[in-house]
């Protein structure tokens, strides 16, 4: 298995420079007050197709070879992965088609589409992506793009950590601890390995929804754990079952250890977003937030750092937040 | 009457440096895709009370003597300016009273009561905010805070514009046009000033709601136009009917023209802020954005500022704005 570097880091961050957004590292003097602490927020809200996971997909599709690219890639995501590979693709004038469950958010669904990919979708219940998937990719002869356990996808990621650091420096602080919603690691990976060009890193976070609880478990046991049969759960970027085999092998050893938040500590999170930081987030993407605001991490002695990984929210589902008591 | 300097600008940014956010300009690639141009948004829902009102109001409060600040303050507002006295007061220990509208947004009532400031709420069909206000000042020996017509509260709002030229000077570009939402008139007028500072300044418009075009009017005049009984209008910020005196002496000579949005149009970018910028915007605080989107001015050759100017709206509001097709 071919894990990323540091170096491939330190590389893919320069190489996507001129295709992603920089997107602002922001002090909320509300939030020090709530959280009693000092709180910089990466807002990955700011992204192309307001997700992170723009920059893994870029960073896979830039890696590809003239004729991979004539050919197009195939993709399966839930919403943020696959609305990034086909914006991706579309900047760079390739085919993309992406397997997507029939029940995902409608405005994933939608906004996949516009993008200009082939969407298909399938029985989250009956069908297996990963079987469509590799189907489509035999038969048309397309490159797989995973959402995180692949070395460029990983590397992509990472240059969320190499901005980071670039703007701690640039503010003049040194963040103590970093927190990172987390699915299946490759955020995580990426920015474990940033940090590891760092003279003085963070210590590594991982924050996870109840119920999907995979990696803050296998922090803890030291391999792989899966979760069974998962329930239903606000967070939807946030539901794979199991580490990556390629991510954990980077984050085991760089991980401190893990949090976990309750679908009522994300809505209490998104709540404070829209009222105090007037940002719009998306439940997955506020995990980390919700930590922070739920006391699971005491950040007031020095200076902590959160990841909003992603702000693609359904309407309806943001309006019923607003109107409920 | 006593105008400010450029020079009180330059001081007046220096001395809010402690005491404000610095907030972002940021750049959206699907902003720039509507509008067929550059845009850079400065994103005054980060300041403290989620608008630019803060800075006038601590600026102001800055320059009490030592017998004034015991005294305390007392202001009239609808709703932002209420907040960041109330605000600006609680942080350099100071009480404040504050005068407004028994009909003003619930969230600003209730910000502006949870900043530890004293409410009195008139009727605005009957009773005059400036009578009440006065009287108080006069019994209770206060001094009034205006919103807009005053020398440190313009040049406190002037340093959104000092902050423009110096985020423009980093991304190493320079603005053609700088598109601002106005109500009296002090954002702009500390704007205008700042501008004075640069070699070569931009361009700068108004943005008013239709039927509160007392601005673009007074452009074309050259005199202060009164809006007569204006109607209900979204944008609850910008329902000033003429413009201040000191403000209109300072922007006649350096205003370009204005621009007016209806109140449709004003959905739709609030609309467009939650979906493509993930941003809460309050719909005076979108105007400019909303003249953008709307095609009121060609931003296609050159890089156009546009003040994304207070955030304060009402959930219950927004969330009918969410849902409505």
């Amino acid at each position: 298995m071919l894990l990323p570097t540091v170096d491939d880091v330190i590389a893919t961050n320069r190489l996507l420079t001129e295709h992603v957004v920089r997107t602002p590292l922001s002090e909320f003097p509300a939030l020090n007050a709530a959280v009693g602490g000092r709180v910089l927020l990466k807002l990955e809200t700011f992204q192309r197709t307001s997700s992170f996971k723009f920059r893994g997909a870029m960073s896979r599709l830039l890696r590809l070879d003239a004729d991979e690219r004539a050919a197009g890639v195939v993709a399966w995501s839930s919403g943020n992965h696959a609305q990034a590979v086909a914006t991706a693709g579309r900047l760079l004038g390739m085919a993309t088609t992406i397997v997507m469950p029939a029940d995902a958010p409608r405005v994933k669904l939608a906004r996949t589409r516009a993008a200009g990919a082939t969407v298909i979708t399938y029985d989250r219940a009956s069908e297996s992506r990963e079987e469509i998937s590799f189907d489509i990719a035999r038969r048309q002869g397309l490159v797989v793009v995973p959402s995180y356990d692949d070395r460029w996808v990983m590397a992509g990621q990472g240059s969320v950590g190499m901005e980071i650091l670039a703007q701690c420096a640039e503010l003049g602080v040194e963040a103590r601890d970093l927190l990172i919603p987390c699915s299946g690691g490759g955020l995580t990976a990426g920015c474990a390995l940033a940090m590891d060009s760092a003279d003085n890193p963070p210590r590594i976070w991982t924050v996870e929804p109840a119920g999907f609880d995979d990696h803050a478990r296998s922090w803890l046991s030291g391999k792989r754990e899966h979760i069974e049969g998962g329930a239903a759960n606000l967070c939807d970027a946030l539901l794979a079952p199991t580490p990556g085999e390629l991510t954990f092998a980077i984050n085991q050893p760089r991980v401190t250890g893990g949090f976990t938040v309750t679908d009522d500590e994300v809505r209490r999170a998104l709540r404070f977003a829209f009222d105090e930081l007037r940002l719009v987030v998306e439940p997955g993407g506020a995990a980390a937030l919700a930590a922070l605001l739920a006391g699971r991490h005491d950040g007031s002695a020095e200076v902590t750092v959160a990841i909003i990984s992603g702000g693609n929210v359904d309407p309806e589902l943001f309006a019923a937040l607003l109107v409920e008591r």
